[in-house]
């Protein structure tokens, strides 16, 4: 029996699981840190495409391939796709996912995506409404600069607190079943809500997303009555090297101390030091192809046994941006459990 | 117990009250057909803000308050929110609904979006992961035209296959129990899938949309097993005109005559030959505003009392029409029953 608990969390009456995944990443990402874990880099950053848009749509349809492939099924096992990316009107997704022909539910977190649509496709699951469906996000550095910032051909300097937005699509087959070699598993959720501190900064998004990360980790230990010492990680997904000091400084202030079990995805995907990539990864497709390369193996290996993984998301574009308006953050949070 | 039907349906085990709704709409709409039905008519577009955008989030904000406020309840009393606009980035949205402060999924599926939040507000009730959800959407026509054609001030000239983007938000408040005056009830939906026929006209998303229209027509069709006689109407959101006549004949082809119960709130909402709205409104309002001033008030005086309801998405950016791409669209049904 599903349970509501607290605020704003959900604990699964059956856990939802994980039965398969995929990552596909672009050059730089294949030559960082996580480089031999990810199902498939690109030779070039255009993925076959003509144009950005184009290569990111790829991304995300051949993830979707290569996951359904991995698992052995087919599109048409399928009953829904939870899709989402970071452009205008999400048009990585609808021209990416259009040929699979699976009735599909858009959603928009920014880079909280990944966990928006981790979060309804195991609603829908547990629910009863399905027995089997996909989420996939994506996101690609050509595509998201364009769309935020400057052509790449003007060359603009970056401070330090900019992140590099991940190219790279993840997706995961997410089943009411086990089957025979399932990755983790889904046990609650932790939706969040808009956090607006009113930081205005749309080149230092970590700090933007960290207090909203705070709010979901801090709703999360309320609703469940629990602390950090439950997990063995607790991991967010895009706030960088400066958003990562200001989560833990907002979470000393909520009274918890999680420096030793936080990680953030958009810190591991990249070598700071040697590529160039000042506060780390961001983007719909980092926490994804992280959670599918690297933190999905630890769960399945059993080196690590319950995560709360919390993909970010920073709320602006770049109208918002130009017209002086903040950047709002929001995180949502899953708990994911190796097999037991 | 809630059921998966057919290929992308779902029949829930009790139904879903729309409890209370608002509707707020700019002047244009006021002096429609419709005008003595919303809440509430802006003064003029501004709505009291600065830009466009600010005056569709604060439409968004005012919707929402005044259905909770008709409703006899806070925002605290509401455990999730499903929320979307057309903008780049939601952006409507975000600055729309941050300060109630609710756990909040964010939604796209263009001017489908009413549809689509509304399936999984439902869902999420009869999932039993919420007693009480509010689900939103809005557009501006003048924030519209600035995300997706000319400036306004460049007085560009409109083909008649061209629809009027609606200046509103809908604002729906959904529980699991019908309270004392529900004004109507949810008791299925079928979810729609991308249907891409290659056209590139985004000045005639009628024809665009209309085969998302009909496939889910007849997929909900089929997989309830039924026809277009057990329902009283079978409304779209915002083909218009054109493309009205499209999904009539598509539906022929078909092999279903719904010609003598369709309705499209886009051909509904405007006089077009007095108010020079061409095909009709369109946008995620027109849909929304319409479902909460007119589709539920015929439910809840009995004059209907089972209606198909379908918004309709056209799945474009300036950047995917501007690379030349085509515009594919996408149709999430309800079935929306009158109180026995």
């Amino acid at each position: 029996m599903n349970q509501q608990v607290g605020k704003a969390s959900i604990r699964f009456g059956e856990p939802v699981y994980i039965i398969n995944s995929a990552s596909i990443v672009g050059t730089k990402e294949g030559q960082g840190p996580l480089k031999d874990l990810f199902d498939m880099v690109g030779e070039d950053d255009m993925f076959g495409a003509k144009t950005w848009e184009e290569a990111e749509s790829s991304l995300q349809k051949d993830a979707v391939y290569l996951a359904l492939n991995k698992a052995n099924l087919k599109p048409n096992d399928v009953r829904y796709l939870f899709a989402g990316d970071l452009l205008g009107q999400s048009i990585a997704t609808s021209f990416g996912v259009s040929s699979f022909e699976i009735p599909m539910f858009g959603v928009y977190g920014a880079c909280s995506t990944c966990g928006e649509s981790l979060s309804l496709g195991a609603m829908t699951i547990a629910g009863g409404y399905a027995d089997r469906v996909v989420c996939v996000t994506s996101s690609h550095f050509a595509s998201a600069e364009k769309e935020f910032r400057f052509p790449l051909e003007y060359g603009n300097q970056r401070p330090l607190s900019a992140s590099w937005t991940v190219t790279g699509s993840g997706a995961f087959v997410v089943d009411k079943d086990p089957g025979n070699t399932p990755r983790a598993c889904i046990t609650g959720i932790t939706t969040g809500k808009i956090m607006d501190y009113g930081l205005k900064d749309s080149m230092n998004m970590g700090a933007c997303m960290a207090p909203a990360a705070a709010d979901t980790i801090e709703q999360h230990f309320k609703d469940f009555q629990c602390g950090p010492d439950v997990f063995d990680k607790i991991i967010t997904g895009d706030l960088g090297s400066v958003g990562q000091t200001v989560l833990l400084d907002l979470m000393r202030e909520k009274g918890y101390d999680i420096a030793s079990i936080h990680m953030d995805c958009g810190v591991e995907i990249y070598d700071a030091k040697t590529q160039d990539t000042h506060a780390g990864g961001s983007g719909c497709g980092c926490s994804a192809v992280t959670l599918s390369a690297y933190i999905l193996k630890q769960l399945e290996e059993k080196k690590w046994k319950k995560v709360l993984f919390l993909p970010t998301g920073a709320l602006l574009s770049k109208t918002s941006f130009n017209e002086g308006q903040s950047v709002p953050g929001i995180a949502h949070g899953l708990v994911l459990e190796s097999i037991k």
